[in-house]
């Protein structure tokens, strides 16, 4: 099958291309931990080229991602919330680089909660988009900054950050709770008591945390289960107050690889919620479509 | 006014020293960074001769703080609460060292919440316990590990552990959260607005403290004031947990040096509560009751 266009997938730590036929399949692959902080002399198109450079120049390039940060490629304006795909086709930003390649940048979207707490993000929103039609319309795209995004139609009307990735790995890194912890395979049961204590009380988490030290202590969690217990105690205190506003039985979408998603998949069922997996390459998929909306293919 | 004792408080990072006359006047105090962390050869003895070396070795000592943990000199078993300061006393351990000083170490307290929670302890207890008789029975001793501490009469009848100091310092450190900030002098109305979103939201810790990015991104709260607000919001969320259970109409007694007491000062008068400071130096007054409860003086 012929390729009709290059998705780029261009994040703060990662770098992903597809080469994309015109119906969305995925022809070719490459992923780098070339993420935009590892290009300190701006040249993005250097980069670039060194990860596609016998790609096709003719073909057309879609970006999203950090990418079009203040620290990326080129920044650009949020588009505000709510906000469809052909939003954010009407907003791309085009560029042609020294190679020839035409570039087609997606930029991402802001929220603005109503108490009035700005959001921000870059590239969850088109993995959303690329998975609209399927029935839900409560989606999670866990990490370092977890996001919980909300659509009507084939729009994001509302998403909130979780700073929960982050959070777990300074908790570990640098504070006591992670003194008594041994590294050890994860432990499910563990997971599973951190998430029931988040649940009982969301409110609690700076206390709850406490626990994971005291538990050590008295010698009633194991040196290998503490860190499984506490990221059940920290992705539950997510999960509880993500899932507030919701309906009981709302769908939720899980994006992301099994392993990180298999964490928030356990939590969201513990939760008594209705939870599946979604395609961890909906990003080229939404991409694709992006790209149709915008008659780049 | 003669010396009747040595009151010592022996931390995980500090050494205060006290000699204390009958009554609990303090007639002279040292205090040094020599926290039992910094003895690495086990040899405390040695290290507090090389403090209080010149004071007299007939004085009895009563002894507090995490010098009674597994990383101290002697670890004593906590004594369970509900417990008074008699409890503490008679669980006195008594040793005598090689230069003849008489050394009565009190252990701390655990506490297992109604969730099966275990809490420790180890010196914020003295001080309530010199803090008692003045009307108020809920206590806080703020800090890298604060404490919620609730009296019955002359007993703590349950107390919380918070690791909100600890956390705070490694969200600045190592998270993104502290990438935008300046040095600068506290902002009380930055403090004051992450304490009042905080307080609306207590659940919601882990998407709140994005705001410290996304404000400071979109220019709506300048660098020097991020510390301060993030500040606000993490102490915020420790308020309002830490009140929840208690009645509207509690008076609060902060046990603090005016710095980081008056933030909590703050937090919880913005809570609508009545807060007052205590005094810094109970921890004397404490031990004062014990040597007298234990026939030491």
């Amino acid at each position: 099958m012929a390729p009709a266009f290059i998705a780029l997938d261009w994040g703060t730590t990662s770098f992903r291309a597809y080469k994309v036929a015109g119906d969305g399949q995925v022809l070719d692959t490459l992923s780098a931990p070339h993420g935009i902080l590892s290009v300190t002399d701006g040249n993005f198109e250097a980069a670039l080229e060194s990860h596609i450079g016998t790609w096709d120049t003719n073909l057309p390039v879609m970006a999203a991602g950090m990418i079009t940060s203040r620290q990326g490629w080129i920044e650009l304006p949020y588009v505000a919330c709510p906000a469809s795909a052909a939003d954010l086709a009407r907003a791309l930003h085009h560029h042609t680089t020294a190679s020839g390649r035409r570039i087609a940048f997606a930029t991402g979207l802001s929220y603005r909660s109503p108490d009035g707490m700005p959001d921000v993000m870059r590239s969850e929103e088109v993995q959303v988009f690329g998975s609209l039609g399927q029935g839900a319309n409560h989606f999670v795209t866990p990490g370092t900054h977890s996001k919980w995004i909300t659509t009507d139609g084939d729009r994001i009307v509302r998403y909130a950050t979780y700073v929960t990735g982050e959070v777990f790995a300074a908790l570990k890194a640098h504070t006591i709770l992670g003194r008594l912890m041994k590294d050890g395979p994860d432990d499910e049961q563990a997971f599973a008591q951190g998430v029931r204590g988040a649940l009982a009380d969301p409110a609690g988490f700076l206390h709850r945390i406490f626990s994971a030290r005291s538990l050590g202590l008295f010698g009633e969690l194991a040196p290998e289960s503490i860190a499984s217990y506490l990221s059940g105690q920290v992705i539950g205190t997510e999960v509880a107050h993500a899932i507030r506003d919701n309906p009981r039985d709302a769908e939720y979408v899980v994006l992301a690889s099994p392993g990180i998603g298999g964490r928030y998949v356990k939590a969201i069922g513990l939760a008594g919620l209705n939870v599946r997996y979604g395609d961890p390459e909906a990003i080229v998929k939404g991409l694709t479509i992006i790209a149709r909306q915008a008659g780049l293919i």
